[in-house]
């Protein structure tokens, strides 16, 4: 057992399950609707968004690292950010970090890790958590996934439904069933179905009737289980991983990604596995009673900020000055420059060397249509 | 006669009063409400608020100078600014430049130009517009400031009221009474008296009668009469400034300044003179009949901008690049950042290298505060 890990005695959990568990970190994706703070070269999950002094993916290893242990994560992530992904994680093994060759989606990315861990380590579950979520109570997520490894170990693809604490539109849902009686799993219940992201009335509709979960992306399950899952429905894909995986730890990889990657098909894990999955009563889901959010646009940076209050003027950046007269909303700053605001409600301003966004919470989801028509006017210098 | 000087043949000005006419370009004042693009160190006049390629004080000069020919057009302006007025004004003789040890409000300003040109030219006639003006048709404007100049000859103090197009409320208004008859200055209007910022009932009760004008602060008489009637409230001011005028085309003109300026009355001229004389019927208004603005905040500068229509982004910046998305108001940038607006109306942002304000149309005049509150912070190196 690895340093540094925790183990929650008398909670049920075999413990030979936690001692198999390996934590998976997909550290991919930009954050369009977080430019022009979150570009290419400094994706969402290489910033503070939360005030908090570590990055995003450094804040996601300090939750994992404590429950898997520091030599059983994982990180996979694009070339080009391997140099600040290992700055930021100075205790990952050099092993541990995977480099895709370009984005081929959430399925590559948590398959590729899955079959490179079962391809090492037979009978390894592994749980696969987004590096750019952000997450309140981190001992009620550590015993949340503690429960999951149980699941995941009694055969199931495992999720952690997040309690809504609202209507949100923003996530997609997923729909319980019934209680399973798995050990070391008390909350754990069916999955009848992954529901996308609602309009208002139905996400009402969902968080007055219960049993509806916000869908945080987590999964936790054996990696078998979890590639055998992924080739009912993307058998060739999965052929591609395995093949990947076996030459992985040889001199043989170069060249076979070279060879394999690019051909791989590009789809949401949700739709490769989560969904059959659920349809084959093969999922179940946990219940997260913590403060979740995928901070997926400066709104929700300004409410996690504020708490929710909305009426606040929330300030991020390290040498940030603000001179506000007011005005509410949220700040986001790189520079030193003198910041000034007055009169303004639910505004965003987000101050960078080289470009400056200023709009509101209302219209914060519309940063990426912005970013699209940036990227097809060819103005990607600043993408 | 200079050369390149107009001459209105047949609008029955003397020839002799017009040939006698000097402008006098007060350069002062640092737009506080215009902060963070004027600063102490690059004022409101060194700026282009209009998109016309040019300064403010480039504008003020190229009205006047076809009037009063190039080597009688006289600057009065702070030290700190000699390099940047001469870099705009090439032509501007060097002995009408006159720079201010420390800012004294517009009588010293106006009257010390006046009490020079009087030592320099007996019966001089002076006509004082603000450098940080902005007019529409500037061939009307050059024919009121004829009328005007009549109106001196025949010994009155001259002023250009601004017909009103609106019931503003950041202007000072001019209420005219019976008309004159002036020689060549047909529009000419007693006036009853000077008016602060009225309020806006007050500003409509004022439209709807009619016979008020804008007070635009351009005065037009001869030197000898504005530094009587000034003496009439200022005896102690214009004793100083004809002292200072007598010996400042000799090596006497330092240590004079240096004893005299420092204690000089700061007063405004509406109140040393253009009251006083409205009260004795001294004073007379030509007709202004042209777009007229002193550009106070970026409300007023936006609205120039879109032509009054108030439903357009004006962008102001010669390097701006402004990507917007249902945004109205105004941009104004000194870099080549990218400006990305989207879903914010009467906006106002304004991009400087140290400085960024966000505020909108409606909150623009409390930019003033704001300086203020950083003056008493402190926070001096962004002024």
């Amino acid at each position: 057992m690895a340093e540094g890990t925790i183990r929650w005695a008398g909670r049920g959990t075999e413990p030979d399950a936690v001692d198999r568990f390996y934590a998976v970190i997909p550290a991919g994706g930009i954050g369009s609707r977080l430019w022009p703070l979150s570009r290419a070269d400094a994706p969402k999950f290489l910033h503070d968004l939360t005030g908090a002094g570590q990055t995003l993916l450094k804040q996601t290893w300090d939750r994992l690292a404590p429950i898997a242990g520091e030599q059983r994560v994982m990180v996979v992530t694009g070339r080009a950010h391997r140099a600040a992904v290992e700055a930021q994680l100075p205790e990952l093994v050099d092993a541990n970090i995977v480099l895709e060759s370009e984005p081929k989606d959430s399925s590559a990315a948590i398959g590729l890790a899955a079959a490179i861990l079962e391809h090492r380590e037979p009978g390894v579950i592994i749980g696969s958590f987004a590096a750019d979520h952000v997450i309140g109570d981190v001992r009620r997520f550590r015993s949340t996934v503690v429960e999951a490894i149980a699941l995941a170990d009694a055969g199931y693809i495992a999720t952690i439904g997040i309690l809504p604490t609202e209507p949100a539109t923003g996530f997609g849902y997923i729909e319980s069933g019934d209680a399973l009686a798995v050990p070391g799993a008390p909350t754990a219940l069916a999955v009848t179905r992954f529901v996308e992201k609602p309009d208002l009335d139905t996400a009402r509709s969902y968080v007055e009737r219960g049993g509806f979960f916000w869908n945080a992306g987590m999964f936790i399950a054996r990696a078998d289980l979890l590639l055998t899952e992924m080739a009912k429905s993307q058998p060739e894909l999965v052929r591609g991983l395995r093949e990947l995986a076996a030459a992985w730890d040889t001199p043989e990889r170069g060249a076979l990604v070279d060879r394999i990657w690019p051909r791989l098909t590009k789809i949401a894990i949700d739709y490769s596995v989560a969904e059959p999955a659920a349809a084959e009563g093969r999922l179940a889901v946990v219940e997260g009673d913590f403060a979740w959010d995928d901070v997926g646009d400066f709104a929700s940076i300004a409410k996690l900020q504020s708490g929710g209050r909305g009426s606040d003027l929330a300030i991020l950046g390290e040498h940030a000055r603000v001179l506000a007269d007011s005005a509410t909303g949220i700040v986001v700053t790189d520079s030193d420059r003198l910041i000034t605001l007055i009169g303004v409600e639910n505004i965003v301003v987000v101050d960078t060397a080289d470009a400056l966004l200023v709009t509101t919470s209302e219209h914060a989801q519309r940063v990426k249509s912005v970013v699209d028509a940036l990227k097809i006017s060819g103005r990607t210098e600043v993408l």
